[in-house]
């Protein structure tokens, strides 16, 4: 295989040490051995000879965009071959007419925001990195938009792939809604690379707000600024986003971005509208906060304010990880019923204070999503076998409360039981069916979501 | 089959000529011999019994629940029994705080909002028949609050469903988003009961608006109303609806309705928002129109004068058709690209029009959906062949635009060539796949979507 992978690829084929071994793990804490190789397509002919190559010669082949995925997705459990497609990072085509784009599967959302910004339109996804569009849909990303602007499931509207047996695939079209056939679009979003690999993709936009403004509060539990947050939901206020920090987040932003936030839990929250229309939005979310006790209430209406604050949020992660040299993170992702979501954190919070672990909270409250970060000591078995023993606590009671054990994370490695424990067996094995009808060699990102028989 | 089909259902098995004639055809312009029996589901275990008595007989089973599909979705085309879920009509949860409910599969949309009214919620998606949200699910239906609310596609959050092979499936849960896997639950949304039969659904559903209004305009042209609309959407509006009658919809709604509406092409739109958002998305939407050249702007505000516009909009199917007694009706529902949809229109008409055959149209067009009816005398061959014809035109030049050949009203046996040209036979292939593997005896709802080889 890799004589011929040679041939074809030239130079576009790396087997040097330090390549494999940065397209060997991704932001999970597996280690696992690097892929055999790594090959950089830069073209739908490139992927289609490289699955075509593996096809032929049985080897596994893992598509590989910005390596920012949580759960182990890209790790060569079986070996085999990493695709990059970061190279493939064109922006095809603007119809600001149609609030659609077209890009290449390597484009990230930062790259599409910013041309995107010159004609009036922005990209509303937002995971933490500056991930490839290709990955984020693989993964079925969302991030602080979502509460308003839905997640990569509803605003792919299209994409081409490549199927495991080399065939080019178009799902969908630009028409905003279809009800033809199987939704193959939908079928591909969240598939993690297990089903054939995502070559460009069509995306819904939309018209950058008229107005923006954010705002901060503070509260005397994260149960207050949950029923804050419930509140503004159902009185169907269009909030665009609305975040949770804890007193750990916001202590490591704190110290990360020198802020100056007072630390207690923390609502960070941003309306979009009109200007008069954002100005009702905040003053409805205002008379909420205040009637549970929130204070500090502080607007953000510059744009650098705003940047600075969303900015800190999304540093969280780093800046958690930096409260604790030479530690490791285990995220949790867990999604619940918005009215699950209070008791859901504080049975969470109980069992992580008793077991005396460090750790942070950060959600997407307004979905109901949160990430309670534990960090552990990797050179400490005990530490992370509690993390593990924590995290499968708040996924079966999450459960229990008809949620979800991932979010936007996906399941990759780690969440394989958590998967069978959700859906049950009997829909895991139609997950396994699916597979093995389209890819019947089990060669593409073999291992993820669920192993196969 | 019949006889242990018979000996388990007792009296829920009907096979009476008129039941069976009932059960054998929608709304659809197709004649087709009637299923040879009846089966009335009143509970999963019915279903999982008919299910495996089918597959153990290999018999065809046709799941059926108002019979309001408009593209033979349920004709007996392989014979069977049809398999009506209409009974399983219990709303079994109403989660007020999440803003889901649970329901079964033959609770209709009206009887669901009738229920959810008392509690200060709705359910937005509306096809015109008051059909079953088990029904509506499965051909993804849309209707005039998608281009704010989204479709079926964005609306079910799980189901329920048992497989071709009698197995009981929960896909999705109750939280907004997951990443948990393939999502089955949007391969059974759309797949026109071929995969499975859905038996309970958890759905979205949004609190009443706090204010709501409704105007009409009316347009010198279709081209002025369809720009007019691309501006609203490209503006941000939130508008809730925004359709569109044609002058020969306008007149039969007129005839029908009573309603004393100038005939000229119109937009019929409503707003959803608080008092002060739903003035400025009203003056917002009033400066376009009036740039554009629209008159009359007229409001309906009180919700007995909405009530009868609305309703007029959902008899314009029945009205329509009562402008040519003995009339059938071969609709179309392309969707395409909102930029191309004024030239999607025109050129249309043009068509029709040197045609000489009688025709309306009515648009969801903020999504840029529409449909163009051609009433035809079911007598005369020639009258059904130049309205296949003028379809299937209407089509490929939607699909030469990046649109798609039905935005609402699925594939059933009317669109399957089309589905071919839009999709290409390798993604086609695929779904023949997906259904092989799920379904390898056919005898989910057999030659639908597809043919199989």
């Amino acid at each position: 295989m890799l004589t011929a992978l040679r041939q074809y690829c030239g130079p576009r084929l790396s087997t040097r040490q330090a390549v494999r071994e940065q397209h060997g793990r991704d932001e999970s804490p597996f280690d696992m051995p690097p892929p055999e190789a790594v090959v950089f397509a830069e073209s739908v002919d490139d992927v289609v000879e490289v699955l075509g190559l593996a096809h032929q010669h049985r080897v596994p082949v893992i598509p590989y965009g910005t390596g920012t995925s949580l759960e182990g997705h890209i790790l060569a459990v079986q070996g085999g071959v990493c695709l990059d497609v970061s190279r493939m990072n064109l922006i095809q085509q603007i119809n600001a007419e149609d609030l659609t784009v077209t890009v290449q599967t390597g484009v990230t959302r930062n790259q599409l925001n910013a041309e995107l910004r010159h004609q009036g339109l922005f990209f509303p996804i937002d995971p933490g990195a500056d991930a490839s569009l290709g990955g984020m849909a693989a993964t079925r990303a969302s991030g602080t938009n979502a509460v308003r602007y839905g997640t990569m499931r509803e605003n792919v509207l299209g994409m081409t792939v490549v199927s495991a047996q080399g065939k080019v695939l178009r799902t969908g079209t630009r028409a905003r809604k279809s009800s033809a056939g199987y939704d193959l679009t939908r079928l591909f979003v969240g598939s993690e690379g297990t089903l054939g690999v995502i070559t460009d993709l069509c995306l819904r936009v939309y018209p950058l707000p008229e107005a923006v403004s954010a705002a901060v509060c503070f509260f005397g539990s994260v149960d207050a600024a949950v029923q804050a947050t419930i509140q503004i939901i159902q009185m169907g206020v269009p909030i665009a986003r609305c975040e949770l920090l804890d007193v750990h987040a916001v202590r490591a932003v704190n110290q990360h971005d020198h802020l100056g936030l007072r630390e207690a839990p923390m609502l960070l929250m941003e309306f979009h509208g009109s200007p008069a229309g954002v100005a009702e939005q905040a003053q409805a979310v205002q008379e909420i906060v205040r009637e549970l006790g929130g204070a500090d209430f502080d607007w953000a209406t510059t744009p650098e304010a705003r940047s600075k604050l969303w900015t800190a949020r999304h540093h969280a992660y780093l800046s958690a990880l930096q409260t604790r040299p030479g530690c490791r993170c285990v995220t949790t992702d867990i999604c619940v019923p918005i009215s699950r979501l209070a008791e859901s954190i504080n049975a969470a919070v109980a069992e992580v204070e008793a077991a005396g672990l460090p750790y942070f909270i950060v959600g997407h409250v307004g979905d109901g999503n949160f990430h309670l970060g534990y960090l552990i000591d990797p050179t400490v078995p005990a530490e992370r076998e509690a993390a593990e023993r924590l995290s499968h606590q708040m996924v079966r009671r999450a459960l229990t409360m008809d949620g979800t054990c991932t979010g936007e994370h996906g399941i990759g490695l780690h969440k394989q039981t958590y998967l069978i424990e959700e859906a049950g067996e009997a829909a895991v094995d139609v997950m396994r069916q699916l597979k093995q009808a389209l890819d019947p060699h089990n060669i593409m990102n073999p291992g993820k979501i669920f192993t196969q028989p």
